[in-house]
Parts: structure tokens; C-alpha cells; sequence
């Protein structure tokens, strides 16, 4: 079986293994206050172009986005965005469980505009009786989404704005944002993105590391006391350095952006030859991330050699389907789907 | 430098690192349901004497406390432990992030007792205003001790008759577990220790895994649900492997077991030092944490060559401080501390 | 001006008052304790047909659906309600301040079907990634709903069977309860209703209170603790005599239902008048709040003279408004709405 | 029976009841936003002598206590109080139920000092741990305490300059503010206190209202959104007139202190009673409650005729018991007990 049904089939970036082995028996304090931590995070500072910014490195997702919003939010407010956004969906009320309600707004291919989160707040803060409503606190997207779009610079500046115009700071979840900023499609650098909002991440779990995620805080309002929440959250890993020798391995001389890339590159393929058949895709996702729709039969085909996630139902003959590709991809296995997909 | 701070100054056991590097490219569903973590839990429940445990990998052990305790309690209960316990002091009210009041009780070298635990409920059911007052939902306590110490067999079989007088869950946490039941002053086996609670972890980060702890659960009425619980906690890994290679490589052939028992003759080797130097130890534990009550002078002797912990103030003239011993201490370095201790 | 926006613009039927003036200086212990509470409780279960309840009185309707909704749930599940549902909508998240998520379905007319629960449970359980997403642990409805509409008796029959199906509590929001009850389209006498939930309150602030909400719990499963639960959300009044009295008096000769009828009698010749003139209603409210869709001209026809509330926009030229009557409408104040009405 | 057990045990001052009676059918805006609400705030702040003062009049006191408190505090912080503050002990964990752990601080006569909060500041932040502590983020006291007793004007001036040394906002839970002020011993009035915190409250309850709590925020920084707090934890009160026209009723011609001091001066003649019989008093209470040390024999000759509460054990063969006065206090029944007490 050749697993294309998630981008964290594998372990890690063979680098990262050998740098575990070789600090295996350095004695470090503990917490992340160790100098190889120091050393990734002035690595992450120095990729972003943030030299400024406060640089935390989290577990994995979920911890990443209900650390960062509760350390955000006042308790009567919540976060907007797409309703598909992973908070919205996918974490099991992990942002309720931190006392806030998850605001979704309506999705356009897995993105939200400017516009809406202005209308939205117009909209509250007319009603009489907004102070029964949870106000908006800020605003959570994620780059590229979970249906593997992207935000265009022009969206993105604008949804900024219309941030700042409200006073709400904008998170970007970021735990694909490699296969985001290695598309062909993308119109940002990782630098200007990091311009365009208050907070993001750069996720390690599904790009590379073994695990985690690097939270880059830039506006200074936020910054203040965010180890307290980590610790309140569960998220302070003793051994800390195992995230920075992580995220310091996949900094050094692009590897990160290199490996992301090369799936970005093996999943188009893949759309290619979907479309190279006739088959319809849902969505215009130029990332790492493909949705073909398919047929029963096409399906069947596949089973038994090639893993693939159901998405959903498309009609009544129709299913959407997905398949990732990931940094770990081979060129083999590529070639073996490329080949059945051909077949179909 | 020679770091005796604390026990998770290095890495992780070199076998760990070997296995993670065979399997790095083997691919597997996510979220602990792949054939590893599968072997590793059948490989906890053997080793338990626990075959009808569920068993479950959690990143941290705040993390591992927090998901416990608020899979256990119902909203109006907290949970009793010594007032010397990691959730009563050092979790940044991780335990109160989900809604709860820990309810400290004295302790005596780290432990409480079945008597306190009877003392309390029946103070609080006979409290006319018991309803406006926590209500002792379940006891938590730590295996061996934040301060080092362990329960005896008596005191844990008569606390746990206590709990299930009361319908009390008993709730251990193993942060440590390996130095506490390697300890020569151990009564228990971790078959013993698992017929007598409710649920409780075996420590991997302190005990020479990466990071990780093992729930195991032996209370059939907790285990409905629980892996709702690790993911609203955000606490599960995308890539649980590594948890499951983890525990599989440390429950094979009594590994874990045996590197903590190094640990811990280390710890009473320079326990025994400290003592021949008519220096008195603060406590009373025979685990891998020792406490020596030091002067400032004797403190400055160690400054620059080994590394140790401020633990407080004793008395006027003289400090309480810790040495910690893990699974990756050398030999060597024991040797240089002994003989500093001999020179003090 | 004379005010037709809500249902809570006046204090209380005089006979309240009346005994609340009475029984001024007796000397009662506190919090729900005293012989007349006792006496209100039994009341209400004499009247709810439910010898076996427990009775609770709480100060308002946020404060009730709090306290219930936290006492039922498990931390990693939600209620399901209407989209429309006042928990869903207009209660500054104090559900999610509990930890747990809002479920809202789509309503037809306020309401929800016991298909539309069936369906979401099966999705639920069916998709192989329901433990990251929240549970659904129980049913929220209202009686009358938010949109002043009404649950046949067919329809909540079914709903509830699906709840026993799934093993989901149902829950009645009753904070109009007296104006569905009292509803010529009202299938359902309280004691009906009583037998197809698990736990409903009777609205009293609404409805000839002061303030006050009656939760009738009649699943025993449910009724552990409630007190803890209460004064935990800060609603043990310590006059809890203030509540007993209120109860105790709408309760006596059916004073709650008589007052209630009499405005859903109001309300519905308002209706009538509305509808006479050609106006259309939203929704089909037969109960006391009436939803007429007017021009801007005729709304500027009713400024000044009558408060009412604006609901909503309706198209280009017409908005939705509410026009509530209450126990406390006088005759005069119909007489002259109808008149204005008429003159449209 | 004549009731001493507490100070909750009637109804409210009769000027109220025909307040209530009088304004019952006019008709007013809901939630605290009609003029009689505006009236009461204006008077509030006359009699505080804080023009730029919010006041939101709240329900009850553990209410006010948790909407206050988790206004104030971030996430990772907790309330600084005595051990025998009524959060600490007599919330069922309210205010844990937002988040939040309470840091209870040894007290003396039931207060705490300047320098106690700047020693566990200091404590604190001096802690290489301290991330892993939950952050002291404000001070609670009690004025009076639960005891009774009183702070001084000195301590009260240090207290304050102590919070305001570590930015911790000074939060004093009025609940029985008025039998503090009008104790002789009090060397504080309402102004003076006003200038010494950053929130109060004065309250109702206890003190002649049927029920509810005056808030007072003199600190500009907490002023803002306190309402949807209000409304999250369900305190926002549908006809919020019935809390305006108490505390207009109380503010007026000074009714609120008249009757307060009423009730100490009754309280002392009984402490005085006690005192001349050679009963030790528990504790310096110069407000209205009082609590004498008894023999099993002394409290025996109370029983069937006076109720009071039992406080706690005081030795073996003694018993520390509460005897409290009220605004509601009868003359006649302060004299059958001093006549008890005179022939015990």
C-alpha cells in the first residue's frame, strides 16, 4: 500500500534524525531555554525577516491555535473565521474549552475576505443587543487553507487592514504554510506574510519535523507573558530542544522551503493527470493537497494500492476524495499513481 | 559544566533514536491507530499485569494531568492531593484552566494518607454548607513524589481503600515511576502499583524516552471517550508513532526498568556521600532526586563545575538544594561529584 | 408611548407583590431551604404532573441554560439546538464560557426534528474522524421557540424518541412556556411536555414574575448535584424565599396559565389586525410574540406611540419587526394598537 | 424561634416593596437600561463620591465576585485573597469555573497586608519557575471580612499601594459593606474606600435590598465591555429596574447607612453581653456579626429559642457559634436575647 492519505505518514527529515543523534547526550536546561533553541529561533527570525518578534516552538496544531487565541481573546470575545477553518471543525471544541465560541463565516473556496470581517463587525456592533453576542476578538485563517487555497496578496493586505481597522489581530495557522509558499500559485514570500498579520506559525509536524510547530508573535501587544500560557496550555515541553533542533535543521540553508517544494511539485503532477483524464477536481488547490471527484469505480480502482482520504460526498454518483503528497513523497510512488490515475 | 538540575538535561535512550531511524519511512495512519503504537500498548498491558487496561500516549505530563483530571471530574468536583503536588504548585493552573479547584492537603514527606482523604469527605458531607464548597471528586497523587519519596505499600493500599469508600478515583501520577519502583525502598511492582489506582502514567520523559508519558486506565467507567479528551487538549500527536516507538523500546526486555535503576543506585551513591560528609539531606528519598541542606559555602564549591537546583531557603545560614540523577547520567560524572562532595 | 418591544417591560403580577409584602418579615434560613419554597416545589410538580422531579429555581434564563447544559454535559461534548436557538445566538457565549460548543441545525420555523438529530449522530459516528470533532451529548429546544412558534405534539414525541435513541438528555427552554401552553395551536399540556424531556423550565420573568425560572428535572440520572452545579454559576440566591413566593403564587388557581392566555389572546387579534390589513407575518407565531413585515412607512406610522422591536430586514422595502404582548397588557393598549393598525 | 443564624433572613426594607409596588406597571427598557437604573447609577456615585465611575448593579455575590474577577484577569493569572476569603473557601469554585486558581494567603483577624502581596510578588517573579505559577494578577479582600473585621485606614492605604507597586488591580467585595462603614470602629468612609481600590461593590442583600450588589469601577482600564461580562456569566437581569429601584431606594436620604448601623449597634450591645458574662469572643468583629465561644451547656440554653449559626470547633469543650444582626434586627428581639444571654 502507498499512503497518499495524509501528510504525516512518515517520521522526519533524515537531517533532523542525524542532529538528534549527534546532541543526543548534550546536557541543555530544559524549557526551550537552551542555546540550540536560542540559535532556531534566531533562525526562524532571520527567514522571516522579523528580527523583532518573539518566537515560541508548540507541539503540534491544535496546542499552537488554543494557546495562541486564549492567550489573544478577552474572555467575552471570539475568534472569526472560514467556516472550514480547522478550529471550527476539526479540534474537538478546543477553543470552547478555553471559554470562547469559534465564529465562523462563510468560506469561498476555503478563504474569507476583508469585507466579511467588516460587515460582521458592523453588523455587531449596530445590533442593540451586541453585548448579548459574543464580540469579535480577532481572526484565525489558515495558509495556505484547509482545502489547500491560498490567499492572494491582495486579499491577504486586504483582510489585514480590515483587521487592524476593527482591532483585531490576525492569526495565520500555518501548519502547511511551506506547501503554501513553495506553490507556483503563491504570491507571497514568507517575509511579507509575516507583514501581514499579528501572528503565525510555521508547521514543522507536516513539513519535515517530527513534530511541531514555531509560533512567531510580531505585534508587541501580544508578546507579554506567552510562556505562562504554554505552561497553562500543557505545551511546555521539557525537552525543549528537541524542537529547536528540529526547526534549527529545517532553517538552515532552506531545507524547509526545498522539501516543501518538491511536494507542491509531485501533488500538481497529480493534479495533472486527473485532469489530463477528464476528472473533475473540487477546488483550485495549487498546494499539496488534491481533491479529485470520483466515481465508485475510480475509487475501487485505486483501493488496495494507493491510500487516499474521503473528503465527502459530492453527488449522488460522485465522491470527493483526497491525496496529499508530503516533503517524505517519493518519486517512485509519484510514478505509480501517475500511472494508475492514467489507467482510470 | 556537569548538569545533576534535573532529569532531562540529555536526549533520549540510544535505542530509541535507532528505532525511530529504521521505521522513519515507514508509513502509517495517524493519531496512535497505526500497528506500533498498537504493539507498544500490548507491550504496557503486559508489563502492568493489565490486560484490560486501555492505554494511551499522551506528549507531557501537565499535559497528561490536565486531560486525567477533567476526563474525571463532573464540573463542582476537584481533586485532592498533597499540597506539595506538580498540579497544586507548578502547572500554571493547568487544573483550573478546566474549570477545577485543586484541593491541597498537608503532606508528610510528599505523601498524604488514606485518613486525610476519610478526614476530609466526611468534613465535607456533614458541612451544612457543603454546597457552596468543591467537592472532592477523586485524589491524585505522585509515584514517587515531587520530594523524592515513596508511598509504602500499606499507606497506598489503605489510601486506595479510602478512595473507593468515598468513590473516589485514584489517580497516580509516574512522572517518574521507573526511579520510584527501582528504588531499593520500593514495596511495590508496577503490577501491584496498577491494581491499586484507578489510572495512572508511566513516566517516558523523565525516564529516558525524548518525551511522552503512557496512561493506562484500569477503571473500566473512565475509559469511554478519552481519546475526545487528549484531542480537545490538544494532546494528540499527528505522528503518534513516535510515542509508540517510544514505549515499545523501553518496555522490550525491561529497559525502562533498567536504566532507571542505574539512576537511582547513582542518586544513593552521592546520597550516602553527602551523609558520610555529616551533611543532612532534606527528606527522606531513596529515588533519583536528593536534597542536601547546604551552606552558601558549600554551595559555591559545586558553582561553574556542577550544575544543581535551588529548591528554598532551610535556615538562616543554609540552602536546600537538588541533585538529580537520570537514565543518561555517566559514570563518570558521578565519580567527579563524589569526589567533590568528598572535598567539601 | 406605549410599549409592545418585549415581554419584561413591567414588574409583576400585583398578587406577588402582595405576598412578597406579607411575608416581608418572616424569617426563613436561606437559599431555597425554607417551608416556602418547599411549598412552590411541590406546587410545581403537582402541576407538571411529575411527583418525582426536582424543582430548582433559578434567577434568570441564561443563568438556567448555563447551569443546566454544564450540569449535563461531558467536557467534550456539545448541544445541539436550532440555529435560532437563544443558546446559540444570544447569550454572549456563556455556553462556550462552560467549555462545551454550541451544535446549531438548521431551524424551519424555530424548530429542529427528531431526523435532523438522527442524521447529525450518524454522521457523527460515522466518520472515522469523530474524535476531533465535539460529541453531540444532548438537546436544547424552546417551547415556544424564539420565532414565538410551537413543537406539535407529533414532532416532539419524535424528538425526544431520537434523543433515547442516542442517549441524549433533551433539554426545554420554558422561558415562555405559559405563552406556547396557553397557544390554541398548542398540542401539548404541561404535564404532555413534562413527559417528554428530561429536565424544562418554567419561565417566570417572562411571564407574571419579577424574575425567576422554575428547572423541572424529571430524569433521575440528571439530578445528582444540581446544587453544587448552581451555586457554582453564582444562581443560589440567598433569599431563596423570593423565588419560592413567586412560584408558589403563579402556581395557585392557575393564575400563570390565566395571565398567560390572555396575552396569546392579544397577541393573536393582533395578528388578525395585521393580517386584515393585507400585511404578511413572518413565521407563524401563534403565540405571544407577532412578527408583521412592514414598510418603512408603516413603521414610521407607529413611532412615537409604539415601542416595538426591529427584528430584521425582510427585502429592499420591508423589515420584520416583534410585537410582544405580556401578562401585564393591558386591554386599552391592544384597543389602541389595533386601532393604529387599522389605520395603516 | 428568633433568628440570629445570618443576615439574609428577610425580606428587604419596607421602602423598597412600595417602590416596587408603585413603579410595577410602568413600563420600561430591559437590562438595566431604563431611567430608574440611571437614576440609581447617578446616586451610587454621588454617595461614593466617583463621578467618573461605571456601577453595573448585579444579582448576588458570588456572582459579582466571578464576573468581576474574570473581567480582570488574564488567562494565566489567579486572585491574591486571605484563606478565609469567601472565594477561597464558600464559592464552590466559581471562580476556578472561569479558569482561574485563587492564591489564598494566609490572613490574620481575616486580613491580609501590603507586604504579603509584595512578598509573594516578589516570591514570584524572583522564581525561576515562575512560568510554570500561576501569576498574581489582582488582589480580593472582603470590607468587612468574613470574620467581621475591619482593615484600617493605614493598612488598607498599604494594601493599595502595594497592589499598585505590582499592577495588580484592587478588587474589595463589599457584601456587607454597610456594616463595616457604620461600625464604630471603622475608620473609613464610603469616599475614602472608594479611592483605595479599583473596584467595589456595595451590597444589597445582606444589607436591606431583597437582593442584588451595586459594582463600582473607579478604574478607567476595567470599565470597558464589563457588560457583555455581565451577560456571559448570566447576570444580566431582564427587568435590571428591580436592581435600580432598590439601590435608589437605599441611596436616598442615606437610608442604606441608617439601617446598617442600626444592625452594629445592636450587634455590639450583644457582643457586649457575651463579654459580660465572661464569654470569650472569637476574633475583634465590630460589625454585625458576632461570634461568642461557647460551652455544649451555653448553646443548649439557645436551642428552640434562637438560631444561630455554628462556626467551627473551637477546643475540646468549646464551640466557636455566629449571632448575626440586620437592617431587619427587631428591637424587642435583640432584648429577649440579651436577657438569654444575661442568665446563662
Amino acid at each position: 500500500m502507498i499512503y497518499f492519505q495524509c501528510d504525516y505518514a512518515e517520521g522526519c527529515h533524515p537531517r533532523i534524525l542525524e542532529k538528534l543523534t549527534e546532541t543526543n547526550f548534550a546536557q541543555t536546561p530544559g524549557y526551550g531555554m537552551d542555546t540550540i533553541c536560542d540559535e532556531a529561533r534566531a533562525a526562524v527570525k532571520r527567514v522571516c525577516g522579523t528580527p523583532g518578534a518573539d518566537v515560541h516552538f508548540l507541539v503540534g496544531g491544535t496546542q499552537a491555535n488554543t494557546t495562541v487565541i486564549s492567550h489573544i481573546l478577552r474572555p467575552w470575545q471570539g475568534a472569526l473565521c472560514a467556516d472550514t477553518g480547522h478550529i471550527a471543525v476539526h479540534e474537538t471544541g478546543a477553543i470552547e474549552a478555553t471559554g470562547h465560541k469559534v465564529l465562523p463565516l462563510p468560506n469561498t473556496n476555503g478563504t474569507i475576505t476583508g469585507d466579511q470581517v467588516r460587515a460582521y463587525c458592523t453588523d455587531h456592533f449596530n445590533d442593540g443587543s451586541h453585548e448579548h453576542i459574543v464580540q469579535p476578538g480577532m481572526v484565525y485563517i489558515s495558509f495556505p487553507t484547509e482545502s489547500g487555497t491560498l490567499y492572494s496578496k491582495a486579499q491577504l493586505t486586504d483582510l489585514y487592514a480590515a483587521c487592524r481597522e476593527w482591532n483585531l489581530p490576525l492569526f495565520i495557522d500555518g501548519a502547511r504554510l511551506g506547501y503554501g509558499l513553495m506553490s507556483p500559485a503563491c504570491e507571497l514570500t514568507i517575509e511579507e506574510l509575516a507583514q501581514l498579520c499579528d501572528v503565525f506559525y510555521i508547521g514543522g509536524t507536516k513539513c519535515g519535523a517530527l513534530f511541531g510547530e514555531a509560533v512567531v508573535i510580531t505585534n508587541d501587544g501580544l508578546k507579554k507573558d506567552f510562556r505562562y500560557s504554554i505552561k497553562r496550555h500543557g505545551g511546555m515541553l521539557a525537552k525543549g530542544r528537541l524542537l529547536g533542533i528540529q526547526f534549527l535543521t529545517l532553517m538552515e540553508e532552506g531545507l524547509y522551503f526545498d522539501i516543501c517544494k518538491q511536494a507542491v511539485d509531485y501533488a500538481l503532477e497529480i493534479r495533472a493527470a486527473f485532469e489530463a483524464k477528464g476528472i473533475e477536481m473540487f477546488g483550485t488547490s495549487m498546494t499539496n493537497q488534491q481533491f479529485p471527484i470520483l466515481t465508485k469505480t475510480q475509487m475501487e480502482a485505486f483501493d488496495g494500492k494507493f491510500a487516499y482520504e474521503y473528503w465527502g460526498r459530492y453527488d449522488e454518483s460522485h465522491s470527493i476524495v483526497r491525496f496529499c503528497t508530503s516533503w517524505a513523497t517519493k518519486r517512485e510512488n509519484v510514478d505509480a499513481l501517475l500511472a494508475a490515475i492514467a489507467e482510470l
